[in-house]
């Protein structure tokens, strides 16, 4: 009775290792690892340029410069978005995913939409606006995608849909993965985040090319001695009565998640019935919260890391350097928190093109930095790392309501045999926040409409 | 434009949270974690048993109370299943892909099938037949859903087919996680063998159902005080030469697992077409195997160990115990995997209940191992576990044509950060193999019509 059932499945298993597919997923793959390279490279470069400009010797001239520079970054961000390609602003992944169910957004995935975005994401994080580049950047994959399937040799893959949403979907996972160096979490989250029904078989070729993909962001990275992600040891985790304590901590992570939803929906949705419009256009708005932002990272040392340098430092048990411990280190965590869960979603509010995973996952990591300092009175275990783990897995999850996050970080701290804390807290911060608003993604689609 | 869509996924997720839903959940995760201890107990024992008859002085009389012992069990095995339900012969996984592609089987889910199926895998394996109990412990799985949802209070999950099927995915996936306690790699090995299109928003059930299920057999296990798998402790791999090496080995697994699948297929195949009656009765034929496997399991020490001693032993870079370096180790390492091999293939040509994760991945990581031998003139690393992990997973991979099978190995050992051998290793595996052959599961359902 099943033979027909599996005859198909024989025939599309034998479709997939079509020659010409294979090279096209192995060149996407790798050109989205060297863009992915090229814009580290670039925001590295500014952020190293920003510090090299405050070595006055006055505190408060290189307050001014510091924020003058962070100005002329986010203005030039904002102006080249808008003058390039106003479809490159926000994240990309909402429309990925409405693209994938089939609607057609027109320019979405032109050249000039490619620079825009590259050029906006880098500038933005240079000027330090609290954002991720791993939304912008499926974007991109996506785009790179395009174009290679109009290549006279792939033209097959361009006419037929199937094959091309399929080819886009294995973008969605490339994107992710050169950005985390994750192929198993890219290709997972990008079926979470872009899919309702999902093909199985399609797996396959996600994977492929994002192996492909992370081969060559490991490569390059090495190459360019950019040492992005630290493993980390953290010690045995078993089933004991420390439980509970990542069960409140996946219950907070959810209420955290939501309410992060809420004031960032609330913050663009203000900005779109424009009631004050001296503060609302598009170089003004940006002005302000770019100075903010530039004001409280530079007051604060921990404010000025980057968020991979954060998420290193709380993953870790004991804080090496960058001078989380010159301060009374629960009052420094709970500032960075709230901080950067403020300038996120303020940041987010922006006309640029513009990620959350990575801030979401520092400022997860320092919540549950700080809860474990909380939990450190019932249970003194020396679990630091993976209260940090499970936290901006947690806080994650919550906000873009997936669960394959978890794969994300298990990837990041190339350790998995925490999953028993890790899994019950990312269910429940989902369970907790899916119950009280729409993903973030599906939040911004419904605010655009 | 998305509005709609993201109402929709609005209300499915609030559905989720439905509590009898959320309610049968638990208690299908926890009733399979309590079945499959008591399954994992009686197998013990059993070995034990075993193991405790044969302490007389004589070899002679030790190898015929071995073999004689092991024809009582298998017979008891096949004689409980044909009576009770013939259903419960085979893996159980062909048939619930079926069942959720929307076959109807009759008496699959009975209450005597249940039983059949955990007494006849039980003896089977006692009795020393070379199968692994994961693939009928889905079918276990499944049974018992379809039993919680007859419950009265459940009814609307009897009621609805979509609710209905979705809860039986959540019993493969977590029949899988309780075998390996892998409740990550067990909803995505779950989805990929038994789906062809996936409802995303039911990787959220599947996982919640596998999480649960997962504290169930950890904690009991730890009161059992039954440890069954250690955490490895592999050195740090990136990217280098050696991937070569790793690709060779995913091209050999991929070979062998096709091999495996044409062995198989055709040891069935000839057993239907009946062409030597005095062989083929159902006993007789047991009878035949029985034999084989218990002599040559006799012979070697290492072969009377169970699937998950070997692959711990594997996984580990010295061989503390078990006698593995009294021989020549390559040549023990090649008599093993051989013999593992074709006695794996012959067991599953029995009319028992039968698996085909474990032994494969013991097969694989012994081959892997092997290869690690020939590697280490080439490359002088102390990666010998990696090899043999990422051999188990390349040669599963091959075999069933999954790729989330790294994901399961990767929980078994707790760490992650080997992916991109891993990676590479089961996609070529998969690609060579499926390239060449059907996936055993589907080849089973051909056999079968």
């Amino acid at each position: 009775s099943a033979s027909p059932s599996s005859l198909k499945i024989f025939l599309t298993s034998h479709h997939i290792l079509n020659p010409t597919v294979l090279l096209a997923l192995i060149l996407l793959g790798l050109l989205t690892a060297v863009v992915s390279f090229f814009m580290d490279l670039a925001i590295q470069e500014l952020q190293y340029l920003r510090l090299f400009f405050i070595q006055t010797s006055s505190e408060i001239l290189n307050m001014g410069i510091w924020i003058i520079f962070c100005i002329v970054l986010c203005e030039l961000a904002v102006f080249i978005t808008s003058y390039l390609s106003k479809d490159a602003e926000g994240s990309g992944i909402p429309e990925m995913k409405a693209i994938l169910s089939g609607v057609k957004l027109r320019n979405f995935m032109s050249y000039k939409t490619f620079f825009a975005k590259i050029i906006g994401v880098v500038f933005a994080i240079g000027g330090g606006l609290s954002i991720g580049r791993e939304g912008p950047f499926v974007h991109i994959s996506g785009i790179i995608a395009t174009h290679i399937s109009k290549i006279p040799i792939f033209s097959h893959i361009h006419s037929n849909l199937t094959l091309k949403n399929q080819f886009l979907a294995a973008a969605v996972a490339a994107g992710i993965a050169s950005v985390f160096e994750c192929p198993i979490g890219g290709v997972l989250y990008s079926i979470e985040v872009t899919s309702t029904y999902y093909i199985v078989s399609n797996m396959w070729r996600a994977a492929f090319c994002s192996i492909w993909c992370a081969i060559g962001i490991i490569w390059l990275r090495e190459i360019g001695q950019m040492k992005v992600i630290n493993s980390t040891d953290f010690p045995d985790v078993g089933l004991d009565l420390e439980i509970f304590s990542f069960i409140i901590l996946g219950c907070l992570c959810g209420l955290l998640g939501a309410l992060f939803i809420n004031i960032t929906s609330r913050l663009i949705s203000l900005k779109e019935q424009n009631i004050y419009p001296m503060l609302y256009g598009r170089y003004r708005y940006t002005l302000l919260i770019c100075i903010i932002c530039a004001v409280v990272t530079f007051l604060t040392n921990y404010m000025r890391l980057n968020d991979m340098a954060v998420i290193n430092d709380m993953f870790h048990s004991t804080f090496s350097e960058h001078g989380w411990d010159d301060y009374n280190l629960p009052f420094a965590l709970l500032v960075f928190g709230i901080c950067k869960f403020l300038l996120t979603s303020l940041s987010l509010s922006c006309h640029i093109p513009a990620g959350v995973l990575y801030p979401l996952l520092a400022a997860g990591a320092v919540f549950g930095r700080l809860f474990q300092q909380l939990a450190s009175l019932v249970f003194t275990s020396d679990r630091h790392g993976v209260y940090a783990a499970v936290g901006a897995a947690s806080l994650v999850s919550a906000t873009t309501h997936t669960i394959s996050v978890a794969v994300i970080v298990f990837e990041f701290t190339g350790q998995i045999h925490y999953f028993l804390p890790m899994i019950v807290s990312v269910l429940i911060a989902y369970t907790v926040s899916s119950s009280l608003t729409l993903s973030i993604y599906d939040a911004f689609l419904e605010i655009k409409g």
